[in-house]
Parts: C-alpha cells; sequence; structure tokens
C-alpha cells in the first residue's frame, strides 16, 4: 500500500467496492459506511481536497455525485441523500484525497455524521451493493 | 413573502445578506448559520432540491460553491469547510428549494450539522460580513 489509498484504490493496488469509473474519477464504496449504500466519489488524480482540485475535475465529480445520489434513491429505496465534502481537518476530513461522499438515508432513522467511525462495510455486503448499484 | 422563501430571495422580494450572484445562482448567507460565515449556494430557478436541477446548473453551482469555500478560508481565517446538500426530509432538507451549504469550520471548535437549529443571524454580521465576502 502506498501513501495514499485513494490512489492506491484508482490505480488498482488496494481493493474497493467499485461501482463506476471513467477518466476523472471512481465511484466507490466507503469502507466505514455511515448507512446502507453510502459511496465516495474520488478522484483519479491526486488533490489533498476537493477544492484543490481543478474546476472541471470538481464539476464533473459533482455530476457523478448527482447520478450517483439518484441511482441510491431509485435502487436502494433510499428516501434523502445527504451530499457532502469535508476539507480540513476541523472538518472532519480523514482521507487526504479530493472525495465526495452520498450518504442515502432511510425512512425512520437518526441521522448523523461520524465520519469513518462504524464498522467496517462486509465482502457481502460488498458484493451485493456493486451489483445493485453498478451499470 | 410567497411560497418559496427562496425563490423570493432570488426575486428581491425578500431581504438576505446577498454574497454573489449571477444568472444562474446566488450566494447568501445562511439566516440561522451554524458557524460565521455559513453560505448557501441558491438557484436562481425553483427546484425542489439540487437532485432536481439541471445537470449543468448544479454543476455551476458547485463550482461556485468552490469558489467561496476558498473564499471563507481566505477572507474569515476558516481552517476547514464542510459542503454539504441535504436532499428529502431524512437528510434534514429544511427548504425545498436548491441549495448547497458552506459551513466554514474553525481550529478548537466542535462540529455539529444542526440545520436551522442555531440562532437568527444579527444585522451587523450581515453587513461585517457581506462586506469581507463580497466583491
Amino acid at each position: 500500500m502506498g501513501e495514499c489509498v485513494f490512489c492506491d484504490i484508482a490505480n488498482g493496488k488496494e481493493s474497493a467496492g467499485i461501482i463506476y469509473q471513467d477518466s476523472t474519477c471512481l465511484v466507490i464504496l466507503d469502507k466505514f459506511p455511515i448507512t446502507r449504500g453510502h459511496m465516495l466519489v474520488i478522484s483519479k488524480e491526486h488533490y489533498n481536497d476537493i477544492l484543490a482540485a481543478p474546476d472541471d475535475v470538481a464539476m464533473h465529480m459533482f455530476l457523478i455525485t448527482k447520478k450517483f445520489s439518484k441511482r441510491a434513491i431509485e435502487r436502494l429505496g433510499a428516501a434523502g441523500i445527504n451530499i457532502g465534502s469535508n476539507i480540513g481537518a476541523p472538518a472532519g476530513q480523514l482521507i487526504w484525497h479530493a472525495h465526495i461522499h452520498i450518504i442515502p438515508r432511510y425512512p425512520n432513522t437518526k441521522r448523523n455524521f461520524d465520519f469513518g467511525r462504524h464498522g467496517e462495510i462486509t465482502k457481502e455486503d460488498i458484493e451485493e451493493l456493486v451489483k445493485l448499484l453498478k451499470g
């Protein structure tokens, strides 16, 4: 594993539940999901955060965020979505590589933003969610 | 006041701390700021949420979000930013008009996402922050 886990995922050196990829970004399953179907849109190139990414990269990543947010509503039965990006330690940024969170929300569940403080996703969940959300 | 407060602000029928506007969107101060300098990027046209906005509108709004996030770091001394958009009631959406939050974070402060549950911004703060953030 190199110095940046998202670079390693983008380069295929580290495994992840990959939902989508193009020349600019990937959509992966968060390893410590806040809710079922919690996805991350990560840049292919390394930038420390989304503000450090070029405008065209950030805008494309947001387009993809919009697309997969809708997909979570359509395919997972989410009743809402929190889109978010944390920039800097006081904002709760944990991985220093540009990414946007897609957090599906379901009816009658408590909302939290405890990034990185949930149990690790299982192999079975990865398999099931990739199947549901991909393509 | 009409049925949608953000439409009223966009149409000049309701007052707000306006930081920026163009043909697609406005940047305004949140009326119930989570932190000092909490801004909203709102669409000029009415869409129920950011997912309902056309792709080009959403992408432009994200570009403006990026620009004013950087500005909050440069001009307000923020040490981090939470960018976010809440879609649907289970995600905490309170105003049914497309908007993106820019929440500056400062060192050694507790992070919360209690949208709409803070005291109303004062006229003095609006005046000071518009002066700092505009242009």
